[in-house]
């Protein structure tokens, strides 16, 4: 797939990927509509397969692959949800998947890559160490780089919960996702723009990680700068294949502070009853603390995962 | 209500509370199966009104009342989810509530009652105290008492949610219910009892609180003794009314230990990403720490609840 992706692409995706993954729920919550002044639509992709949304865009990859090419395995470098995501989709489809992580890894995470089969390469961890990791697999195993957003296929999976969102709630106002490499942003703004031209699709990340924020507005990638934050999934660069999709219909970025995160992450806990991780609750800390919202629209957001290590929870210190 | 409910009561309760309450989801969880080698649905009243599955039985009994008699208010004497519930119901029906508390209870409770508009009336933390002050009150005021769960109007309220249950799951062999005062319990015996004849309904509870268990095999009320569970729902014992239904509908009553009841909240936590509080873990506990389940059972579960103290789980120390 060397051509952006459009909304035939993401149909496509969700074809293919519906035998394995969840149709996420859409949940409300009438107290944060109060709190936001907004009617807001929760697409819960915390619930999804391996807790994340990643898995869409992994299973459209390693489904995507022609037979004799998927025969190698797949291969990525990432500590995050990616590797899980994509070594269960190589399961599903009964091929070896190789990560590449670095040796500080947290426990949990090796486990979720670990269980559900990968084969687990330790690096050192820095950037070079990881992507010399990365060629030297590819090299001795022939297996095919699955990035974990700078890849079409992925960016066209990630789009099929926003596919699924305008389905279900039509007319939204307002569409938003976090944003660190931007597959999710990208792929749910192809998908948005196609359906439903009018709704506005705003990225939110953390002022501590805002590289999204300063590229869109500099128009060139810029790298982020020690980008700490408790949102561990957006401390990514956005890469060449995505930038130029939420250049064109991301209508903007918002930022929120490290408090604003664990506020919003709390409250959901509290009023929802359901878990979501820190960079999931980055676009609903926005809309509270940034007053984003116009009173009274209809702003869907997708939630983007709910991989949380229950033992080291935010406002416990 | 003098009699004893029945499944006509169930129903007629399900229509009164029908524009309050939430038809709440039935969600199933792969891992969780694999873990009880049975196929587990769970009724998830966690996501109910005011965060439990008491919002039924309390607003059952508030929109019970003649005009006349809800006039004087309504009265209760609780620290725990029912408080919260009885001072919802009858906010939405425009009463007065009144609820009578010990004074050491924890402030997140109280909150959460006079957030709902209630008059809090605090006593001493003794069993003698309150059922003074909730005299005094009743005295003074008029009010309605409405028992957590010695109540028929309230016992048929709690049994709507396995009457939502058993129309949307039918052919169940099991439904679990954690027991403490045996509201819930009672009212799902004789839902479920019913409609689905063959069904087992057993109720599940903390070693350490395990008067229901033992109350059964006396063919007695047999109080509880220092009940000291994390299960803080569970701690009552059950009523003359609750007992008798018990009896006759309930298969069995099961045990689970402390720690069964921590790993059973913690996996829930960590695998479904929905929060319940430790009462409503307690089904799923006896499951995976006592095998209740025959293999290939479909066993159905009301997560009774989702209020939890965030800043203190109990799996930090």
């Amino acid at each position: 797939m060397t051509q952006e992706p459009t909304l035939t692409e993401i149909r496509e995706a969700a074809e293919r990927i519906k035998p394995f993954t969840h149709r996420t729920p859409v949940l409300t919550c009438s107290t944060l509509n109060d709190m936001c002044r907004a009617e807001l639509f929760f697409k819960c992709e915390n619930f999804q397969k391996a807790g994340a949304f990643k898995i869409r865009g992994a299973t459209n990859a390693v489904f995507s692959l022609e037979d004799g090419e998927a025969s190698q395995g797949v291969a990525t470098h990432s500590s995050g949800n990616h590797a899980a995501a994509l070594a269960l989709a190589a399961r599903w489809r009964g091929i070896k998947a190789y990560v590449v992580m670095p040796e500080n890894a947290p426990q949990v995470k090796r486990e979720a890559v670990a269980g559900y089969g990968a084969e687990i390469i330790f690096c050192q961890p820095t950037l070079t160490a990881r992507e010399a990791g990365l060629a030297e697999v590819v090299d001795r195993t022939g297996a095919a780089f699955i990035h974990p957003y700078n890849d079409y296929r992925v960016i066209s999976g990630q789009g099929t919960a926003a596919l699924e969102l305008c389905e279900e709630i039509p007319g939204l106002d307002v569409v938003m996702t976090p944003v660190g490499g931007g597959g999710l942003l990208s792929g749910t703004s192809i998908a948005v723009s196609a359906i439903s031209p009018k709704t506005h699709v705003i990225g939110a990340e953390p002022e501590r990680a805002d590289d999204a924020y300063r590229s869109l507005h500099a128009g060139r990638i810029i790298p982020p700068t020690n980008p700490d934050t408790i949102a561990d999934g957006l401390r990514t660069m956005l890469g060449d294949l995505t930038f130029p999709i939420i250049r064109r219909y991301v209508k903007n970025i918002v930022t929120v502070s490290e408090e604003g995160i664990v506020t919003a992450m709390h409250h959901v806990w509290e009023r929802m009853k359901i878990i979501i991780e820190p960079s999931a609750a980055v676009p609903l800390g926005a809309l509270l603390t940034k007053r984003t919202a116009v009173a009274g629209e209809r702003i869907g957001i997708i939630v983007s995962g709910g991989n949380v290590d229950l033992e080291n929870l935010p406002w416990h210190n």
